[in-house]
């Protein structure tokens, strides 16, 4: 178990001590939960009651809360952020075995940089390059030409297919699948006829991709996602998207296909976005939402009718369905009556 | 083509025979569809009619209904628990290769228990416990010290992160990943900040998760599966979730991270579930319902319109935005008049 | 760079070129973007005013369109099919190593038939049969007893169970599992008792499948997917059901059990149907849309409410609430009054 004392702490995340700078640190707690030689943090004030029976060892906490923290506390402008990176030193996953595992398959022509691993069964394909320090997983497929910078990880059986590119400290979690065809067909009356596509896949610096996304190859110009983007598990991501600089996409939601997403912008959980629209910068997507029309103004939207007892719910189903014929039967009595 | 007497079937199935217990059955089917040789069922009484021109050669049914049943039945006060059971008899799924693939690659801190198997080029890290009699598939990775009980059954390209548990009996259809980051930053006004995901994921015992599932581990804590929850295919479960004991979730349902679900729920296809809520026990949520907020009541619940033509519906999407306007007009019309 | 003469290009696609047949071309464009040397196309007409900046050395177009435009066209009476043509020639996908790679573990009484390229780490099960010039990617299993016909591509990382069978032309992008158990349960009063699903999946000739998508094997019948069907990324289709040919079925979308779609219907992104139900054939479901009960007639259908700013939303779901109670108050109002 890693453990480090207040004082390294107060140094590595660059933050003030108050207390004692020899408190052994051991992992991280919530306010409620965390035990004696845990850190904690307040962020958010909602849960200032729980100070006063915290048991951490100390809290990274706000100056003008400071007061009020019963044990050590490490005093930060911006509590969550700190908290952040102490999650980092505690992380305890295991390191990457170094260097090519025998049963890894590299083609002649691939070139790895100073530093790259690649575990078991992993396929690199003909003339790819990996940046230093890349970690790639056991049973991940890199297709040809694909370019990978620096410090990236691929976690095991991720397939990037040919020609795509990753910027440097890109995460890429189990089973996500970038560079596939997109989805473009001509239907000639009878039948769909494949549209290949051309594309392909350009992801800069920064992207953390979770586990189960498929992010499609472009048709003819590439699908692109932008620096510092972070994509959550099960997400699909259609060809000919271009995703904004540091945009959220939280898990299960549907892009359709030359959607063009703004920089800082956060789509809900499940929500989704119908083809060749395009949303501005700093939009918010509540969660199971579709946005079905461009949306041109930073804010929040959302769609659906919220969740309530299903017996309730049929009836006003109904209702709805009755909407158009209520709204003129409304009009209808608001004319001014004869008597008037 | 597996097949027994209707005499040992019922013994089996711990069912009363009433007729030929020399009848040779090879498969089942449905009351509609059943050949002669095949066992059939009626549990629900809508099916009735079905009964009399039945070709099976047996039928597991109620006693109250076994009067009108033309052919040999086998009696049981529970009809579709005894046909879950039949089905396991006929299962035709190839049995694992005993042992150890060549091509397996099995770290040698693993300690793997009598009968376990591991198919090829599956990669099973340090310190991994596997109990007895368990299946690994091929193409499985399991991650360091993670640990899986008795019986389980991993199929082919199952991802297990490190420091995973998982029970006794545990099926994990094939692409499913567990203990991938929860997804959790924290923002500092320019980008995220990943924030470490030093949780792990346990799963208890009986616990089934279909095809394309992902399960994320906790952020500080764990996310915990309760005792014979039933997973289908390409459900998300977010970091720090907690599922009660014989939950149903079915396929592509989306829960975000710090959910409490209770005991006996059922959410159906393609639902979700807002972050940091809880949900009681035995509640069922509606397919493509988002539960946006606490449900502490069992019951039913759903959201949504219901579909109709698009024609219709462009109509009253437009109704449903004036909607608050519609309100405000109706209560003026039901104020009192002058004339009154 | 694969390149062609406009001539060679007219002869291939079978249409009629007007212009310079030597002129080489070596890529695609939209008219908007293309280069000279790319070969465009205008099929939407709403595009028509693009054509007179285009810098594409061609482009193929309608006969009735042709005079307006300024370089050499190719005559077609329906240009986006021949554009979808068109991109075959420039696919540089890179092309399958031929024949069994070393690593690949190919069970003796599996039947590769002439042409049949397996890629690394593939697992070939007991008694498979795989049709001439069939493509086997990387990291695919392909379980016991299961048939592919001529020229399918299963990219890296796909599985199949045992006994699935595949038709000739079949392409499936990676992570897709076809074959998993489907969802099904017996309710014991305490406890869900596994119905094992006995039957398999059945895939006709021309059809796609994207990436991450799952197709569960039968109950007790197949799961049947029909000629030409297109089904995109992340897609879940239940067992049982049956999917008429040259269907498309747009990025995840999840129909549960026993669902009978007809013939070229398109199901729109991460649109949903309930179990049991049946659509009829030229039905298009709309984006995010659930199809709660069986639809007979052809047309296009929708549910939903829409996207707008939440703080309006929150209004509007309140109202919905009230719907039925505004219902009944306009109903009141209705009412003749006395003094009328």
């Amino acid at each position: 178990m890693k453990s480090y004392t207040l004082g390294e702490i107060a140094k590595l995340l660059d933050v003030q001590l108050i207390g004692d700078d020899q408190v052994v640190i051991n992992g991280l707690g919530t306010l409620r939960d965390a035990a004696p030689q845990q850190l904690s943090f307040l962020s958010n004030p909602a849960y200032i009651d729980q100070l006063s029976s915290c048991k951490a060892s100390a809290v990274i906490i706000a100056e003008n809360f400071s007061d009020i923290c019963p044990t050590n506390k490490l005093i930060s402008s911006a509590p969550y952020v700190s908290f952040a990176k102490a999650s980092a030193l505690f992380d305890r996953a295991p390191s990457p075995v170094s260097g090519i595992h025998p049963t890894a398959i590299v083609d002649n022509s691939a070139k790895l940089a100073k530093g790259v691993s690649v575990a078991a069964n992993s396929v690199i394909g003909a003339d790819v390059c990996i940046g230093e320090n890349s970690e790639i997983g056991s049973g991940v497929t890199i297709g040809a030409g694909s370019a990978l910078g620096k410090n990236c990880k691929l976690h095991s059986s991720v397939t990037l297919y040919h020609k795509v590119s990753l910027g440097s400290n890109v995460i890429i979690h189990s089973g996500s699948i970038v560079g596939a065809d997109g989805f473009g067909f001509s239907f000639d009356g009878e039948k769909s006829i494949k549209i290949h596509q051309l594309g392909s896949v350009r992801i800069a610096d920064n992207v953390e991709i979770g586990a189960g996304t498929t992010i499609d190859r472009g048709a003819i110009g590439d699908t692109v996602i932008g620096l510092g983007v972070k994509i959550d598990n099960q997400v699909q991501i259609g060809h000919n998207c271009i995703i904004g600089d540091h945009t959220i996409i939280c898990g299960c939601t549907a892009i359709a296909g030359s959607v063009k997403i703004g920089r800082y912008c956060i789509m809900g959980g499940a929500s989704g976005a119908v083809g060749h629209i395009s949303i501005a910068d700093k939009v918010q997507v509540s969660a199971m939402s579709l946005v079905s029309s461009s949306i041109t103004e930073a804010g929040m939207y959302s769609s659906g009718t919220g969740h309530m007892k299903t017996s309730i719910w049929k009836r006003l189903i109904v209702r709805f369905q009755q909407l158009d014929s209520i709204a003129k039967r409304l009009k209808e009595l608001e004319k001014p009556t004869d008597k008037e």
